[in-house]
């Protein structure tokens, strides 16, 4: 047996796709009535290595420390919200409509997306070769909101978007959450939600989606420049300490501070971590030192008070925050892609997902070596169910049904056998080494604790 | 010390309200703005109390049992979804305009809503009483989803809705996931996830807003009447003992069929888990033998086979559907209206929530008796942190911080006092016999397992 950990670099997106849809992690939404572009939905196992990441993020984020708190705002929220944090004027995306084929491009993009008609081109030397330059119309602005109309009125009055991002509710409820929760600066507010953006051409599969799920924090903190930069370098650290207790890969991680020139004029820092995905090195998360300029443009769009009064030093500000702010499903790939291995046995190449064992959608398999053993089985089943998300599997010979389990990344697999019934005990076989060990059955759910946290 | 269990009956909702704002787990959204009808936000108190009901449904419904999967299907679903269910043509409210105020208003609800210009009258009374009849505007029919418009083309091509309901993914995935998860039938498949609906008039606080969240499950079985029964009532019984299970006062809860004539044509049966709220009894959760009417629509709508095919029978049907499907909000407000308890101490009323612990947004506060026991305290703070949610909290007499925690439901409170320094004990207060024992450190946590589980 042979065995590679692909990572990114080796595996064929499209074999991951193709694992993710038979196995039901994701599918293609609305499939029936021939797919919605930009849409994905999860499938039973996808939804549970998802529900593992956000409630792996919440304890990491929010549980377990005293100084961030949580919050779960709607979706759509008062317009006035995307005035006041510019989303209205400027979150948009050039565009340009070619006049032969009427496709419609994001105009930075026209010299690497194939030509609708002509697939062997780009957009860029189609037009340049049939036609001439003048077959693309002048580049136009188009914002990336969804409008929707809220209340029996639909006209302009009514018009609200679905949010693009979870943040700023945390900036427009600020002051109630802070004196709620009676935080002190330096804190956090954190958020875990859906988000929408009209993208013109989603790609590479859930990693640029027009519905998607994000998990932001805001670090409100004095506005002097070292705690700035203090608290920058702080939550860089975290925010990847904690991609490598998912067991993502070290190597296929990169930090990527942004240059001078791609900061937005009031950031004084930002932060990519990004990761090698089989397309090509892309950003997963951002850390970004945002200053108060969120909370001051809310100060004005609103003529509220948002500005904190320190008891200590008698001093009132608006606070600066940090940001960090990472895609649900942008982690869903990167573990995904990062757990991806292939292996051979007798010439027969096969997919494993070494998944950590708190990332995994099925932590533990129960498999009776014989269907005549199948009430022992389900029993141990039934009693590790409480503990760990286990799975029952009667069908088909032994090996294929270790095969079936590393396919969807379960660490450890239960063997109930004849001597089981004898002496009580059963194989444990680990995903990773194949190793196999006999394990008393009442030591097995200490036994399987142990492994899991490790 | 009197004290009265309020559940529906005796709190006012806006004292329930101011509660649940002052608080922390309930705000407006948008409140800086001017807010924004029939949306709300969920504080750091909020959030919590709502990720605990959705993993105890999650539990219940799929997690505990094998025969049930979950899914995670977008907002955004192919618009034809809505054409096959029904909800492009029927989806929809009756409205009638005020032709003096401008008003719009639900025609079966104009003889009890007040009129925005004189509300001492009804809508029905003042147009009566002012103008006569003729003021309001014939009936017509809104549709309650909410459209947006999908990709860079905005007009009738691109329409997309916001879904109003969760179910309708879990009908065209059906063959998917049936085919991944090797289920067979019965089995379901259970979704947890943000709908839509346009509410002409969103009102009774979180109970009917215009953005909510879902917990459904469809159930699917043989098309045959005798199951069809047979798993309608398994299920009423399943959910009813659901609610008991979080602590819902029994004579709160009520279950009401539907008459024959409150049926849809396709449906055999109804009962909806009703709750008395402080505003009136209203639904909670429907229990539906929708028979395989849904399924056929989107079979009709697609032209795909969405049929099942029994192995044991070589059998081929459209399955039936048990559906079973309640609102988180609801859910959340039940707990909150049932928890809701005031006493009076020393002739002042206050607030207590007698949450379950498992509902509860803090489960353990630890309060060293004075500041100099700070450091012993958080200690075992950020030891029990890691079991429970907890909280810490130095601030003001320990009476008022005893108050303050009873006011949000935390069940057990810990106290760090002089003698603790000396014999590693400290003092367990519970929250619904104000009783304390004594308890030696290290026992603490299994002690306050065993409470929270009982």
């Amino acid at each position: 047996m042979t065995t590679s950990r692909a990572g990114a670099s080796r595996a064929a997106m499209d074999e991951l796709i193709s694992l993710a849809k038979r196995r039901g992690f994701v599918f293609p939404s609305s499939g029936i009535y021939g797919g919605i572009n930009g849409f994905w939905d999860f499938g039973p196992l996808g939804v549970e290595v998802k529900n593992n990441l956000k409630k792996l993020w919440w304890d990491h984020m929010v549980r377990f420390r005293s100084d961030v708190v949580g919050v779960d705002t709607s979706i759509i929220a008062h317009p006035q919200t995307w005035v006041s944090s510019g989303h209205v004027k400027s979150f948009s995306d050039p565009l340009v409509d070619c006049k032969v084929c009427k496709g419609r491009f994001r105009a930075d993009h026209i010299d690497s997306l194939p030509c609708p008609n002509k697939p062997s081109l780009t957009v860029q030397a189609c037009a340049k070769e049939g036609k001439g330059e003048g077959e693309l119309t002048d580049i136009r602005q188009f914002n990336l909101m969804f409008q929707t109309h809220v209340g029996a009125v639909q006209d302009v009055s009514s018009v609200a978007y679905l949010r693009p991002e979870t943040c700023q509710s945390i900036f427009t409820q600020f002051k109630n959450i802070q004196g709620v929760s009676r935080q002190k600066i330096p804190f956090g507010i954190a958020q875990i939600g859906k988000s929408f953006r009209n993208e013109v051409t989603p790609r590479n599969f859930i990693f640029r989606s027009r519905e998607f799920e994000q998990m932001e924090m805001e670090f409100f903190i004095k506005p002097e420049d070292s705690e700035s930069q203090k608290w920058y370098e702080y939550w860089i650290d975290q925010r990847y300490q904690w991609f490598l207790s998912l067991g993502v890969q070290k190597n296929k991680l990169r930090l990527r501070p942004h240059a001078p020139d791609e900061l937005a004029h009031y950031a004084k820092g930002c932060t990519d971590i990004e990761y090698e995905f089989p397309f090509g090195v892309s950003e997963l998360e951002g850390i970004a030192q945002r200053s108060n300029y969120d909370l001051t443009q809310h100060i004005q769009g609103s003529g509220k008070d948002l500005s904190y009064f320190d008891e200590a030093t008698k001093e009132k500000f608006v606070p600066a925050v940090i940001e960090t702010s990472l895609g649900v499903d942008r982690t869903f790939l990167t573990v995904f892609c990062d757990a991806y291995a292939e292996d051979e046995v007798d010439g027969e190449k096969r997919a494993i997902l070494r998944f950590h064992p708190q990332v995994a959608p099925i932590q533990v398999a129960i498999l009776p070596l014989s269907k005549k053993l199948k009430e022992g089985a389900i029993k141990i089943e039934e009693d590790l169910r409480r503990y760990f998300r286990s799975d029952y599997d009667e069908a088909g010979s032994i090996g294929k049904r270790y095969r079936r389990q590393d396919e969807v990344g379960t660490p450890y697999c239960v063997t109930y056998d004849f001597e089981s019934l004898e002496n009580q005990s059963v194989t444990v076989r680990e995903r990773d080494t194949t190793q196999q060990e006999r394990v008393s059955l009442d030591q097995l759910k200490n036994y399987l604790s142990d492994k899991m946290q490790a």
